[in-house]
């Protein structure tokens, strides 16, 4: 076995947009962000949701080094989707590597095979806890080559909250971002901020920063009240928009919720999914021909209830539900 | 809302075969068997996977209040399906209720809904804790009737291994049982044991205890070796067929584990494939009609890899999985 220190050139990062300022700090946002947006935010962009490291290589063995400096267990996701690496070879589901116990250091192969061919990793980071990539291992005398190049060349962007970040996938690589864009070769960032994904200007001027080939706008199920969505949604594509004006925007009302049993909880979203609305129909009204409304209903609807873990966050089915669902929007958009 | 202590005759309790003999004790063997079983899976008794509360009412508001013993955290599982009271409700996913931080007394509502009219009430308890049910809260004046008739009488009995028991389920109704009798309208009793079914003679008996409409018989995982599972796993079938000679029996060899990419792991679950397929077809040899192979492949196969949430554990997408392939199987046997 070869041990390689990370970071390494051979070794591509994709999903972390500003990694060549930061590195080899796995984060969402680079460090000149953080005076500027929320502590929350801030934190969590610690957490390297839809960060993805990417090479060829002809490895019959593959492991890795990691540390974790926080470890913690959720109510309604398992550490696997917390905080493994989860690598896909040749888009199979190898053996994901996390933190068991109290152990903060990991070292964990990812699987051994017979034959040595050209395979495609992609190694999946954690969705909502920080990592430290130590070191990646090989079989001795394995090659590296650069990992396939995507459909599309630049990134599908995602704001949202802690559904879009990837609550509650039992794996990273099952997050409804990287289901669609396994299912359409393309690459992503997520800017989901779990809880926080309100819509301030400085979370849109972030995301405008992004050379994206899509954004896609899916927060407000953190918001407070419908008034509060109101207040920030129109100024939040506005934003973007007077920096990107010609970058393709998808506006996603909310998913369905198990909270929409009862009346109260009904009524809540039902007002946000009608400020969406209201504010693309404006925004069309207005000349913008790149920004289309998709309805969350149609991506998990009442009749996927079973896709959801607790009362609003989607487990694995919910997301393939999601990513079926997105795939013809983003495949319309993108090809 | 009106509390009803639990247990109340209203309430039909499923699943839990001897439940009449530990009562009000939500587990999964009684207490005569302590002695003769291993401690691990009198442990795992204590944990009701496969239980469920059962009734219709007309209530607009549901609620429960619950005593969770032991509160843990699981790397590959989330402690909604580890520990939660999962409510479907006219075949819909209302809210589970589950413990929090380390608060072992929950009270929560399922959900408050404007009409009132007769609904098919199934609380699905947890998969992997023990739990104990308090009471059960229902609006003023609402009324209980019992709960719709089963489409077969008699349950079907599962034994097996951790899979068997539900891990990694993200809710209660989503293990592949739960899945499969919902879609047949199917009662089941769970009789699968995390890390400790190994075959053994007393747990055979007791399955032959359960007066099944089919026992499927899901283990050997969890046995160290292929020379082991050689050595029980005929006698365990033996040891049923002699208390219940014309029960339907299904043998299922093991779903794709992710360790079968390593060639080590692909040995070890194909040898133990092997055997099982030798000792079903030396059953039909001496004239049992009523024992099926299903192979683990036709459940949740290569083509299933990211079903898996660690190396051998379903998720939600692998259950579905499981619960489809099996769906077509019970159907022919009992229908």
């Amino acid at each position: 076995m070869k041990w390689i220190d990370f970071p390494d050139d051979r070794f591509v990062v994709n999903g972390l947009w500003w990694w060549e300022e930061h590195k080899p700090k796995l984060q969402r946002l680079p460090d000149r962000m953080k005076p500027s947006v929320p502590e929350a935010v801030w934190t969590l962009s610690q957490q390297p949701s839809g960060g993805r490291i990417r090479f060829a290589t002809d490895a019959t063995e593959l492991a890795i080094r990691a540390h974790f400096p926080t470890l913690t267990y959720m109510n309604n996701m398992c550490r696997v989707g917390q905080m493994s690496v989860d690598p896909w070879i040749d888009g199979k589901c190898w053996l994901p590597v996390f933190p068991t116990g109290d152990n903060h250091d990991v070292e964990g192969s990812f699987g051994s095979v017979r034959e040595a061919k050209r395979r495609e990793v992609c190694l999946y980071l954690g969705l909502y806890a920080p990592a430290e990539i130590k070191s990646i291992g090989l079989s001795d005398g394995a090659s590296i080559w650069s990992p396939a190049p995507f459909a599309v060349d630049k990134p599908v962007a995602y704001y949202g909250s802690s559904i879009t970040q990837g609550g509650c996938a039992t794996r990273p690589g099952l997050s409804y971002q990287a289901i669609v864009s396994r299912k359409l070769n393309l690459d992503f960032v997520n800017l989901g901020w779990s809880g926080a994904g309100r819509g301030e200007t400085a979370l849109a001027e972030a995301m405008a920063e992004i050379d994206a080939s899509c954004y896609v706008i899916d927060f407000c199920q953190n918001c407070p009240t419908v008034e509060f969505l109101e207040e920030v949604y129109a100024p939040f594509l506005q934003t973007i928009r007077d920096i990107r004006p010609d970058t393709p925007m998808v506006c996603v009302t909310p998913i369905y919720s198990a909270s929409e049993i009862s009346v109260s909880g009904s009524e809540r979203l039902d007002g946000m999914r009608e400020v969406i609305r209201t504010a693309v129909a404006h925004r069309e009204r207005l000349g913008d021909a790149q920004i289309e409304l998709v309805e969350g209903y149609d991506l998990l609807g009442p009749d996927d209830h079973w896709g959801i873990v607790d009362s609003s966050h989607p487990n694995d089915l919910g997301f393939t539900a999601m990513a079926n669902g997105l795939e013809p929007v983003l495949k319309r958009i993108l090809f």
